[in-house]
């Protein structure tokens, strides 16, 4: 058993990920190329394929026969991140030299597009159905969350269920997706292939409701953005939601007051409004949940290392 | 022979395009389906899925049994466009009020992502190999041919290969792909597959050679765009590159002297010099030459009414 029970730890995988991108990643236009090595220098977790390959080990694979796949879901994540930038150099860099933006708009809506179709097409050639279907409907799915989360934006009314249903295409459906392939390449059975879905699935939205919360708890250096950022997008995240569930019409109108004024240094009188409404430990309570749910879900995949490292990835989400 | 000589008119063929679209078209997000049913109410010509539907009746096929197929072959086309329309909004709205341009512009992205990703789940589902290898290979040839476009802007020394080879990816990868994937699944044989992508990949050079041309001869009204258009976003067009290799210092030094003032007001000069030099007659004369060759590749295919459908809409562009 030990010999096949041959999983590195998750803090391995992510080293072998970085190694594998700095020694192969390319396309056929080297502008693009650059962009997006760009992107992956900057750093990141590599959750999401480090969950495809622990996924495939979980299921009897190797990681090491599933790099490009476990690649693939990376990218996925990193062209939606360069398509985001294109809406954030519009709204931070105004001001600045007008062709320069225009060129890099244009530069990362065409790498965006680009990768995307890279990917699909070396995905269509080297693997087989339902693994193509999965990951452009998973790009589907995440398309679709951001515009009901744009729709959302500023609606101090938005029902905790639409939230999560957000959450779980935006965020949860690559993580979702991550998995499933993992498991499916990995040799998994049907309920193999289940469970590690619905697994990415509850991490996923688990991995969002943890990101509400750092950015309002964590400070500007660990972000890598500014504390208290969706406040200023007017994101309804989930701290913001269950506060107003339980607060009072005072806390509501400063809120209000808050986005009609879009006044910054307002924020940490909302973010401490939040904290005193209860919506940080009600927030903390719900990661709980989805925590709880997404280790119930490993239940049919046998007791290998990979699981358990699934299992720690997914227990940090607490700390 | 008469009697499965069944194909309409390439002008039948639009309206039933046109029909089909404004039956079925829907998606599972309704902004998004808005977004792309106003792009799809604004017309065109619809001759990607035109040639598609001709060219799997070119190999024996029934047009009625490929509307699926034609369709994704302009929503692709329409996802591309949205996408451009991103970067236009970003350099036509400036003054306007920033909020909605930022709106626009982060639902334009996400509406054209949401397009691609839409096409790829229903081709990776419904169509056997090579179809989503083929579209999604085509998207990023269309990609990788902007990028190379935006790296040309305003190169006076452009070889005139290297403007082919931009065409190549950026329009003709499209007309190419929508009559290989019409044969493929209208029932062609290898040679009849490869002789309809090859058609479509010379009718679509000669289509791109035509649009320069338009745009130095034709009128706003039947342009939908400014005329000279190209001329003031540096866009280094045949006409131009034929009008440079043969025409002295003195007109190089007059474009150089445009490109580096940006005076809309001298453009009706410019183009006076393009045509003095000979590009209009030589972009002419090689769209003569892809107009030939797009013939010459439909040999091998059997006389039926759609193969003279093909020809007619080719020697279109030669009017």
């Amino acid at each position: 058993m030990r010999a096949i029970d041959s999983v590195r730890t998750a803090d391995d995988l992510q080293a072998l990920v970085e190694r594998f991108f700095r020694a192969t990643f390319s396309t056929d236009n080297p502008v693009i190329t650059e962009a997006v090595k760009r992107m992956l220098a900057a750093g990141g977790k590599r959750l999401r394929p480090r969950i495809t390959l622990l996924a495939a080990e979980a299921c009897g694979g190797k990681a090491i026969e599933h790099l490009h796949l476990a690649a693939y879901m990376e990218l996925i994540h990193v062209a939606t991140l360069i398509h985001d930038d294109v809406v954030d150099n519009a709204a931070t860099r105004r001001g600045v030299n007008a062709t320069a933006v225009d060129y890099g708009n244009r530069v990362s809506v065409l790498a965006g597009d680009y990768l995307f179709a890279w990917i699909f097409k070396n995905v269509t050639l080297n693997y087989p159905h339902p693994i193509p279907n999965v990951l452009s409907a998973t790009l589907a799915d995440i398309c679709d969350g951001e515009v009901l989360q744009l729709q959302a934006l500023g609606n101090l009314d938005l029902p905790l269920d639409t939230y999560v249903e957000i959450a779980r295409k935006k965020t949860a459906s690559l993580f979702a997706a991550s998995a499933q392939c993992g498991a499916t390449m990995g040799g998994g059975n049907a309920t193999e292939v289940a469970a590690l879905r619905d697994f990415g699935e509850c991490f996923g939205i688990a991995f969002q409701m943890k990101d509400d919360l750092l950015d309002m708890t964590a400070d500007e250096r660990s972000l890598g953005k500014p504390a208290g950022n969706d406040l200023t997008e007017r994101k309804t995240t989930i701290p913001l939601i269950a506060a107003l569930a339980s607060g009072g019409g005072r806390f509501r109108a400063q809120v209000r007051r808050f986005y009609d004024t879009a006044a910054n240094d307002a924020i940490p009188a909302i973010v401490d409004g939040i904290e005193r409404e209860g919506g940080l430990a009600a927030t903390r309570a719900q990661i709980g949940r989805f925590v709880e749910r997404a280790k119930s879900a490993l239940e049919p995949i046998a007791a290998r290392a990979a699981k358990r490292e699934l299992i720690r990835l997914t227990e940090a989400l607490q700390s």
